[in-house]
């Protein structure tokens, strides 16, 4: 797309609970969004069951050709969050408790019952990371290189994002511009095809959808250059128009 | 867990749009949840991008080791839409129109402005591929073996799923009962984990969370036996409400 150098990171969900349909997965969404502010691109997901061999396998085929490696899930207190010990495996590394965690957990825990083992558990770090602030309810996420471990629920992997933000070298953030018009997308296919070809380092997305018993299609035109995104845009507008389709700036 | 056979699939979902964070995932959980039903466990899912080589990489290697593959997304008459082509290069096959398929969308277009070049681009499957019926907007999903090609769009997926429903060969379903409290998971954790002790063939996931301003979790156990399960759940509702922590069946 451009001969700029492009970051990329990808990320591993691990849980039974999003496999087996009972929760939701918010965290890709998330977690994509984010990445893109920073100037990486999130280049695959995958989705592992509490098991360590299969998050073994998932980190370290991705960490090895990506720029970061997210985690989501299973570094809580219970005996299914095993996803320290499979990192630690994964790197080839011990796991230990880590002194500033322990520190934490005794302070967010003091009016709390104390740290008892099963929370202690929420200090184990593989040998050699870093902690990853969590304002919202102590136990800390892990850093280790270019390996970021994080919390299952949505909002305290939010908090731990956000105590990320600004720290990753990152590239340019791609920006996009989204157009949307009641037009069928195979009625546009050609128009669509031809403006990609036609502006270079840009994507073109295209999303049909039914709502309120129509057809209709929101367009999303994508690259690092706001300017080529922009004339990329025009072009699209007016091809469409001509073909009597109107379209809505920021989709529908 | 159990000496009976396990049924396994996998899922590749494919979208730029996924992974850029603009588009919330809803096939996961709608898949899984189908799954289940069928006696089939989802035991992988990855999130590609609309790259053939991605493609083709997680297909290969995720029907090698599953006795299902599932993908979602990229089957449109759009250039973005590129599933049959990489489906077709990952088993070394050509591509074709099917006949039946191009008959069915000259079916559904005759009133909509006929079958155009990029509408034929939906009777495109492997050579040799089945269809699967779509009634919600014409164009057909694809089978080929074991692998099931199906829309991004959810509720177009959730047509095509009902039409495969009761055709596959599968085991028991899991099935599963939730209780749950207000009580933080690092209280009750060695109650958990002795419960899954004592009671082989059971998976017990534990899932905390924060709501109106209280801490509490679900506990939810899984087997393909009920009869275990209940008993592990009357065995878990007894300890806890020993330990003070009255549970409330169904979760809360």
């Amino acid at each position: 797309m451009n001969d700029k150098r492009i970051w990329t990171a990808a990320l591993v969900v691990i849980g039974d609970e999003i496999l087996s349909g009972r929760t939701q997965d918010k965290n890709v969404a998330q977690i994509a969004a984010w990445l893109n502010v920073q100037g990486i691109r999130l280049a695959e997901v995958r989705v592992v069951a509490d098991r360590e061999e299969a998050i073994v396998e998932a980190v370290n085929q991705l960490r090895a050709r990506n720029d970061y490696l997210f985690t989501t899930g299973g570094i809580g207190p219970t005996h299914d969050d095993i996803t320290v010990d499979a990192i630690a495996a994964a790197l080839g590394v011990g796991v230990v408790h880590h002194p500033e965690a322990m520190a934490i957990l005794e302070r967010y825990y003091a009016t709390r019952g104390g740290v008892t083992e099963a929370r202690a558990r929420m200090a184990r770090v593989p040998e050699g990371a870093e902690l990853i602030a969590n304002k919202v309810s102590g136990a800390p996420g892990i850093r280790f290189g270019n390996i970021f471990v994080m919390a299952g629920v949505p909002h305290i992997t939010a908090g731990m994002l956000d105590a990320l933000t600004g720290t990753l070298e990152g590239g340019e953030p791609v920006v996009s511009r989204t157009i949307g018009g009641w037009v069928a997308e195979s009625e546009v296919a050609d128009i669509l095809r031809d403006a990609e070809r036609a502006h270079d380092g840009v994507a073109i997305g295209s999303y049909p959808f039914f709502r309120e018993g129509r057809v209709g299609a929101n367009f999303v035109v994508r690259s690092p250059d706001q300017a080529k995104v922009d004339a990329c845009i025009a072009d699209l507008v007016k091809a469409l128009g001509d073909a009597g389709f109107g379209m809505t700036d920021g989709g529908i």
